[in-house]
């Protein structure tokens, strides 16, 4: 680990989860028009959400994903992660109200680069709405070691 | 063009572009970290961010690729535009103050289902900080007409 209880590529195995989940408010999806500019009708509009196959305002899918920034930044591999790489495929609407749990599973370590390839899906009750994978770099006791050694 | 000015199928071109631009400020990066839960240090505490390589707090990722979000959903293909896919890799950092320009292009166009893929990149000052493409889905005049006179 290191100084901010983030995982060192030392620390990684494959198989290891990471979580971490938050209701998606109006409020939400509001500061997320602004914040993004994505001021789509579907996600504002009530009267034209309900027309169309959504049958009500959603949530932006980006907002969504962004708790699995969230859970690699916060928990696995947690503090001093950098984020190279991130596919996402948007399966089903998140609506206001909507649980949303971002789940990262350790995929592949690649120790000499200190990158790690992890599974990111989120869901709601149970069903996946985002699927894809996330590349990111880590950190390294053995050469933080080695540095303050030499 | 559908009644929201958004582009049909039949109105896209391979090579049509559009895009957006937003000045990223200290106020989005706060609002970022409460609505996604990614409180990172790199993005919030300045004196832990200037001890890293990036030498000082830089934006989320997520939040300059929420642009991506907004020219697909206002400008390109625009209203009535549903987000399928999206890939991400983040060359550069983004840091408060800077403004993003985010660009999408059509690569390829499938008429028969109704679905485009766009090259999107995200740049800064002329250089790309995130590059990768979406894949969205978007209305068809022609079903439109045929539907209306069924």
């Amino acid at each position: 680990m290191n100084e901010q209880s983030g995982y060192d590529i030392e620390d990684l195995q494959v198989g290891m989860t990471g979580t971490f989940a938050k209701t998606i408010t109006e409020a939400d999806i509001l500061i997320f028009a602004g914040v993004s500019g994505d001021v789509n009708a579907v996600h504002l509009n009530e009267e034209y959400a309900a027309s169309t196959p959504f049958k009500g305002r959603i949530a932006h899918g980006m907002l969504s994903a962004s708790l699995i920034s969230a859970v690699l930044a916060n928990r696995l591999p947690g503090p001093g992660t950098v984020y190279l790489e991130q596919s996402l495929k948007f399966l089903n609407p998140v609506r206001p109200g909507d649980t949303v749990n971002a789940t990262v599973q350790v995929l592949e370590i690649n120790e000499a680069r200190c990158r790690v390839l992890l599974q990111t899906i989120c869901s709601v009750n149970g069903a996946a709405v985002i699927e894809g994978t996330a590349q990111v770099k880590v950190g390294s006791s053995v050469r933080r070691a080695a540095k303050a050694a030499a």
